[in-house]
């Protein structure tokens, strides 16, 4: 078992240490944040010339990937995917020096590539956390940053001290080590949509004269709408209720026929858009207009 | 001009008086608000027996909507779009009662709907101003309410007292009849896109045993990052920077081709997403894969 092999080989007894793999803006980001809570830091980066600042702060450069993973009971790694993941850790040398020690993915990619993962360590014995960071690069080191963790609890709790030197709000989600990846899919679907949507708005808003910056207090606006309607809207969803509390799909669709009209109007295109309205109009289509937007849940989720 | 024979004819120097024309559940909300702020207030609905709760409360039930429009200088219709309009305002009986009255449209459509209105209303020696309620049924009568008007400036000023008894917030955009709906419909853009992004999260959550409601403190979370980046984005736009502060559209395509591969692999569709992936490859594809995710806005806008 990995968790108590690690346990035996490297229980945290002295002062703090991580080693950080990865020193894009995010990676360095945590390095820094480690580095100033006083947590000893190793640093590696494929490319090399990344660690200047941060060695200059204190860390610990090291040359090579299999020397930063040995030098530390716990390694964070962070890189664009899991591609790049797999490119320095699955080889011989890193997953050999990880043997015995924990290792925390807070690279971003889908819950199937977490799975792997997880399956790689348990059979290269490395005690392996999933994790995901919900929050952009300044806020890590602060109250702001949000992390989530999936994986084995006990390999949690035992690396909060160090995972809490990063600041911000931590949670455990699970022991499916794909949960932590599955959240971040989901919420970076509702981010990436909405921002992909503001942008249409400020392209149809320029065409009738409106700037980002006159449409931005209203934008703001709408916004700052949305929160409260996620938490009114999940019980509406597990109880499978579907009311739409008074605002029918139907008047949703109208609306977004509205958009489609004004910005193909334009010449503007609608294709976000037209694949929402198409969405609602097939709720309608299958007897359910009176219902709120939220029946598009039951209707994506049949297969 | 409309605005000046308004003036002469009906100038707001007695106690204050409305009449409401529509009454589903906004039109109600909006009678009931006058009502309550002692606005002398005539109610009429296409289908009868809408306003008997209103009559109670010390409104004036008007058998027709020719009566109605003659009993107030002032009339707000709220229906559910300019066809509906249509079909109430352009009678002959309606419009001549109207004739030298003011008309305030307050139903959801397209700027080029509120132009026509705004053509046919000059026509017809009504002044005409045109507005947008933002916000949901609930907060009408309430400080949350939002109200955005277009039109000329004297009339719309002349009647802000009425318009005042809603409560919340009015701003006036301008005098080109069109704006309101225009900010409209480039903030229902923004709502609906969220919207159905927040229904797809759901649906892949719930694929991955993450029910709506385990969901939604997190969905909650990524809803109020949303107005600050928004208000971050505003003059990233008009000033054409199109930094993307440090984050590249190529790391949003990237994770939207995670949302994507999730989506799918459960077999839920994901061609709201697809369209958006589908801009952010295009702004890569000419040349600004370094640039952020404002850059959808400019490849939007080019015809």
């Amino acid at each position: 078992m990995p968790s108590s092999s690690y346990a035996e080989q490297s229980a945290v007894t002295g002062p703090l240490a991580v080693t950080v793999l990865g020193l894009g803006p995010m990676g360095r980001a945590l390095a820094a944040a480690f580095l100033a809570a006083g947590v000893r830091t190793t640093v590696w980066n494929r490319t090399p010339g990344r660690d200047t600042e941060l060695v200059e702060r204190g860390a610990i450069g090291a040359r090579t990937a299999e020397e930063a993973v040995a030098a530390s009971p716990l390694t964070v790694v962070c890189v664009v995917n899991y591609d790049a993941s797999d490119a320095v850790l699955r080889r011989d040398a890193v997953a050999a020096a990880l043997k015995g020690h924990a290792l925390v993915n807070l690279s971003a990619d889908t819950p199937d590539r977490a799975r792997d993962t997880g399956r790689w360590a348990a059979e290269h014995g490395i005690a392996y956390l999933d994790g995901a960071i919900m929050t952009p690069t300044p806020t890590i080191g602060t109250a702001a940053g949000v992390f989530l963790h999936s994986g084995p609890a006990d390999l949690y709790e035992r690396h909060r001290p160090v995972l809490d030197a990063l600041g911000g709000t931590h949670t455990h989600l699970g022991e499916d080590i794909g949960r932590a990846a599955a959240y971040d899919i989901a919420l970076l679907d509702i981010f990436w949509t909405a921002m992909t949507g503001y942008m249409h708005a400020v392209a149809v808003a320029k065409a009738e004269g409106i700037s980002a910056r006159e449409l931005t207090p209203f934008a703001r606006g709408i916004g700052e709408i949305l929160p409260p309607v996620f938490d009114g809207l999940g019980g509406d969803i597990d109880d499978g209720t579907f009311s739409g509390e008074g605002n029918p799909i139907t008047s949703a669709a109208s609306t977004m026929a509205h958009v489609i009209h004004t910005s193909e109007a334009h010449g503007i295109e609608a294709g976000v858009m037209r694949a929402a309205e198409g969405l609602a109009r097939r709720v309608i289509g299958a007897g359910h207009g009176a219902d709120g937007a939220t029946r598009m849940v039951e209707l994506l989720g049949r297969r």
